[in-house]
């Protein structure tokens, strides 16, 4: 159970994602969401400081889901070739689970090129996912199921590739089955990396 | 020599490339747009009907020239595997040539997610790459330089990387010699798709 206080907090960011994926980040106030959640303005600053922090625990949430999906599949797969294939279908489910997170995430990243204060919001994930993939390239290397490859290159590739079919799914989602492109491409890749079997 | 009204007009673009760059697309009016150029309102509407047509007419110009140049690597370079990686050369280009346009060109991309004005305009050129580009990897196929892949998957594989990387490279401008990141995550897809010499 939870109580009245946790309850309107919930409510405040059930309401944001309504409005935020409905007009964008950048043209929601702070009015809408109280309108949205029908609660006061009192009510939202009592919870949120700025809208900016209401944004920030939506992405924590979801990226702290990811994470222990993403942690689950490393348990279950030892060979890194298998386990970046199922984190590739785990991309996928991300469609239809976050949609209406990610045109705000895009969002967010976009606005991050020119304000400071969103970018070390942005970039702290981002170097995150960049050294959680560096680190698995270089086990799958040591392991023998890789080629020697660049680590961190390997790794902005993958999230080059995670990132541009999730841009293209926000823009075209009928234009492709795209948990099933996801899979695909991540193959395509783990194609070029993978150690042939002696 | 450009007439008086031809500067006025290219005052503007330039003025307005500064403007988004600094503040993006959402946050930036046309007041700010004529303070930067040194024009009066009455100047700006008598060129552009809206703060979109500008927009619009800064995005044609950078695809155009894009496309110029894909179009002159495609005829010096017969073999789709190479004519890709000098693709990806150029796109490495981009990140120098078109900085400014980079995080606006985002930003409008996930307001199309919202805005079916805008999302009518960004979806076309994404079709027309992804239309190119699904037309390249076909006649590499018929051509015998490619394997038997489907062309539209690889084709929003490329996509993916291209859109992808840029994203990182204007997020993360210093986290990676992005031209040579790009040239090198394009040579891997390439390596899993050329059919092997006989």
């Amino acid at each position: 159970m939870q109580n009245r206080s946790q309850q309107t907090h919930q409510k405040i960011l059930d309401a944001a994602l309504v409005v935020f994926a409905r007009d964008g980040y950048a043209a929601s106030s702070v009015n809408d969401i109280c309108a949205e959640a029908g609660v006061s303005k009192g009510a939202f600053f009592h919870h949120f400081p700025t809208k900016q922090t209401l944004f920030l625990e939506l992405l924590e949430t979801w990226l702290a889901t990811l994470d222990l999906q993403m942690e689950a599949i490393r348990q279950e797969y030892q060979a890194v070739p298998q386990a970046l294939i199922h984190m590739a279908e785990l991309m996928g489910n991300v469609y239809q689970a976050a949609g209406g997170y990610l045109p705000v995430f895009l969002e967010f990243w976009t606005q991050a090129s020119h304000d400071p204060a969103v970018w070390q919001v942005v970039i702290a994930p981002y170097h995150r996912y960049q050294g959680y993939f560096t680190s698995l390239i270089q086990q799958g290397i040591q392991g023998g199921t890789l080629k020697p490859v660049d680590p961190a290159l390997v790794s902005r590739t993958l999230l080059a590739l995670a990132i541009g079919l999730l841009l293209q799914g926000v823009l075209d989602p009928e234009g492709a089955d795209w948990a099933n492109q996801t899979r695909q491409s991540i193959e395509l890749l783990v194609i070029s990396i993978q150690q042939e079997a002696a």
